[in-house]
């Protein structure tokens, strides 16, 4: 009885392991539920209780401590992530939005100056993931990956052929200790058409983009000098003195961690991949989210049916529409169709040109 | 500048004229707009900042004075009544719905009570009426024939070959002074089918039935003592003795004044119709109500088009579907298709047997 519990057999390899959050993003598809003062990763989207943000926090907390998580995020959203996160110790925040490269690369220039031997990963405030279990066990293969000088990614095995999503092509087999599925990357490749989707599917070679990178931080910055040598020197500077932020922060490159690092270190076999398990969605917009959560249940459909939701605990009623989506906020409702939830983020951009920011 | 202005010439058709407007129904095919509490003729259903029922009221204080204004209407509304007409000056109460022969029949008895000479004219509380000059002159001319003991009615020239409403067929001009357009009524004829509506159209000799019904208290008392004899022993009972209202009222024959008087008289030739020129809609469902005026304004139309509604200053957008027809009050969402306008009273159905009497 007084013997400790074991401890797990990865807690090794995460010893070292630090969490980014990059939480940016509006979700302008996710109009009317997600606005650009309360965007998609602060809300309760599928109905948990816990917004987005608060579900990624969770879920790295069971596998490292509060003291290394750290979230990056606007000057807009700083405060509702503080109140949301109340336990959390580590918040960057961006004087202005410069795409996630600079965002991921300043905290793990910070993580770095701390901590030379430690592994990051980067994690979206704004996707769901379904088996705790299973991340956890894919972010312990790519940590492994990581040790190994490479740049881990976890690609997500796809349930269908989806032309919302990135896709990575799996090489070799990587036989590297602690990472038995780990396989090199051969390339990304860019969303999809349909025909090529399907392709993708059944060769059993592609998995799904989620945009989780596993690294040393060392290495990282070591990619990032030789590719984006201005950038890294900005970052670099801006971790070892803070107060150059105002100033350095504007002029640093916009660019997404994709096309900084990932894309080109993958042609020089310097990346990896590890398997999720796990159901993934980063719920892009309402076809996604029609398909994670059940319409209210008091929804009345009369020869009608799709996706209804209501913020403010009002009732919908469709009549004769079938595929519709319908949502519901105190101050606004949307209404289409599935197959155009990708076009939702025309209505921000609508309201916004007449001059109805309040609403976008 | 002494002189008093002449009185119109119609004064003296009118001088014993009394309007009774009995205001009932629920509209549940303009759910959420309409609800049991708070039907359609209490609300400002065209956007002109009177109700249905203030509007009628308004119109005939145009040609009558406030104390010959009758309204009969429901327990549950007779509050909301009194409130929005504060200078209403006869209320008749129903215990209970007995359609609009008891109700009509019950203003009339007790108008013929106190005045045996009176001719009285009944006016739905819920329709929309265009011109009110042109409905003054169709009231004065109804008078004129009521006046040589015919039961007038006055029927709307058709726009167009509408199968929501009933039809009236006119037969030879009847040559009544001060009722130069009058015609003999051959046959009154419920909704018809679409090509029913073209042919009577096209003939040019059909009216819509607007269910006003213009006669002497007399007369009408007469055809109801012949033709519905215990219903007429009633009304004349409660009228000579209201106390025994509650006890006569639920023994009453509930049966709609068209079946009840109208048809049968018009196959004896004692009916009437006069043209009423003026534009008139019972605004039955959404598609009339989307006929009579604009969405909001500030509605957001992404590839879509219809007919978009909001009670509580929130915004629409709709992305996608044509012909939407979308409704928000502050406690409901209703999406449809114009085409199917007619099939809302679902809504308040379903949700009733739901359970939900709070929304209907």
């Amino acid at each position: 009885m007084t013997t400790p519990p074991a401890a797990p057999p990865a807690a090794d390899a995460l010893s070292s392991f630090h969490a980014i959050i990059p939480a940016g993003g509006a979700g302008t598809r996710l109009w009317p539920l997600s606005r650009r003062a309360h965007p998609k990763f602060l809300i309760d989207l599928d109905g948990s209780g816990r917004s987005l943000v608060q579900q990624t926090w969770d879920r790295l907390l069971q596998i490292i401590p509060a003291e290394r998580i750290h979230v990056v995020t606007g000057t807009a959203h700083a405060a509702a992530i503080s109140e949301q996160l109340p336990d959390l110790q580590h918040l960057l925040i961006e004087p202005s939005p410069r795409d996630s490269m600079p965002a991921i690369g300043w905290a793990v220039a910070v993580i770095h100056a701390a901590d030379p031997g430690a592994i990051v990963g980067s994690f979206a405030a704004d996707h769901v993931i379904g088996d705790d279990a299973a991340f956890a066990a894919a972010v312990t293969e790519a940590a492994a990956l990581a040790a190994a000088d490479l740049v881990a990614t976890i690609g997500i095995a796809p349930t269908h052929a989806s032309t919302a999503f990135g896709y990575i092509e799996s090489g070799d087999p990587l036989e590297i200790d602690g990472a038995p599925h780990g396989h090199a990357i051969t390339t990304f490749v860019e969303k999809p058409d349909a025909p090529t989707a399907e392709h993708y599917v059944q060769t059993g070679r592609f998995s799904w983009n989620a945009g989780m990178f596993v690294t040393r931080t060392a290495v990282l910055l070591d990619h990032l000098a030789r590719l984006q040598p201005t950038l890294h020197a900005g970052l670099v500077q801006i971790a070892a003195d803070p107060e150059s932020l105002p100033r350095v922060w504007p002029t640093l490159t916009p660019i997404a961690i994709d096309h900084a690092i990932a894309e080109p270190a993958s042609r020089e076999g310097a990346m990896a991949v590890v398997p999720g398990t796990f159901t993934w969605d980063d719920i892009g917009d309402f076809a996604a989210l029609a398909s994670l959560r059940d319409s209210d249940p008091d929804t009345v459909w009369i020869d009608a049916d799709g996706f209804a939701l209501s913020t403010d605990g009002t009732t919908i009623a469709v009549v004769g529409l079938t595929d519709v989506v319908v949502i519901r906020t105190p101050d606004a409702v949307l209404v289409t169709r599935r197959e155009h939830a990708q076009r939702v983020k025309q209505v921000p951009a609508a309201l916004s040109e007449a001059g109805r920011d309040d609403l976008v």
